[in-house]
């Protein structure tokens, strides 16, 4: 079990969100349904969840002023179903997620150099 | 930066994520860039990148005890890259994702009670 | 109205389909909500309807012989509402979208011979 | 071949690419890997692809007047992969998408009736 990790802590670990996600689906006996391949489509019908949210709405402001309490509750809840499809695919996928996601933003600094402003942000990703 | 939080833990937080996505584009003078929309394009864009690497393969077996070392950290490589912009939107929109991902497991829980094994897979989500 | 395309032929073109999407955002006052960006993320949306579909059922055989009559009806709407945003976002575009996709398929019968059996399917796209 | 159906029309039909789809899978031994799960996978990549192309870009205006002829021609073709996936995806799961198309279009009219102006966008889909 997640020794260590407590969930009154100020920052919730991706650790955590995985054993919660494994013991989730083992007390439902769904194991069964979580193969790699289903557990991405889900995660792509949460991501068209998450973007009906934003879709009629034109361009909108960095930390959403005009938007009610309601709304942003919903838009945690489908930010929320998107990352934990996400710990659970890399889960089921032997893939440790946040070892990953330090590599892969190191690798990023490297390949986007903090002096050159700008350049590639087209290329990203 | 965030206290009490250091990389050398086990288990990486969405703190530290958070924390260093945006001194990554503070440092390239990229915040121009990182609207909500934009992140959430960005963030299709990269999970359709995702979906490449499976979309010939067929099923695949859970741990993908088939799969080449590099596809492995190439598919590591691609989860990353959803979770960095998913913390990223989440951030520019004042969204708590840790806190919003442990509310959305407890809600989760109480739509399909342990008990009620297999029933509501198909509208899960 | 488009002169020559006819409902009844057997065929549905993509003009008519068109000209269909550009009369009904017209009827209600909805070129204000079609820019670019809103149809393309309504097109996400709709995208993760479709997977919604397939997410829990593990591969699926072709011509979907074990599917009910009413899960292919649902399948049919939103295959459909994929198209249709699909075409409408071409158009609010500027793109000749059955012109574009003629175009498209040569230049992939040029990038994968029909000779070159089975090579490079996993970079196809 | 779809007898009837030229070419060198004015309107391409979904008829039209289904066939040129199904003669580019069978010239290239491609039959195999065209499952209905293997293409909607890769259905995702390419919308990604789309997506990418307006992810850095911030609202655009309507037939993209500031964008390079070099830009379009990308657009037009990733436009077209979307729809030539969607179509054979269509083809291989049976339906047939242009009879499913003009009978989404006539729901659409009765679930939002043309006085109804601007009620229900959110919700439209």
């Amino acid at each position: 079990m997640t020794e260590g990790i407590q969930e009154g802590d100020q920052s919730v670990s991706l650790d955590l969100l995985k054993q919660k996600m494994a013991n989730f689906a083992k007390e439902r006996d769904w194991d069964q349904f979580h193969s790699p391949r289903n557990l991405l489509l889900a995660l792509v019908g949460e991501v068209g969840e998450l973007s009906e949210i934003f879709q009629w709405k034109g361009e909108v402001p960095k930390g959403l002023p005009d938007w009610k309490e309601e709304e942003k509750v919903h838009l945690g809840e489908e930010l929320s179903d998107v990352l934990l499809y996400l710990v659970r695919l890399s889960d089921i996928c032997g893939i440790d997620l946040g070892k990953a996601a330090l590599r892969k933003v190191e690798l990023n600094a490297i390949k986007y150099p903090a002096s050159n402003t700008n350049n590639g942000i087209a290329e990203s990703g």
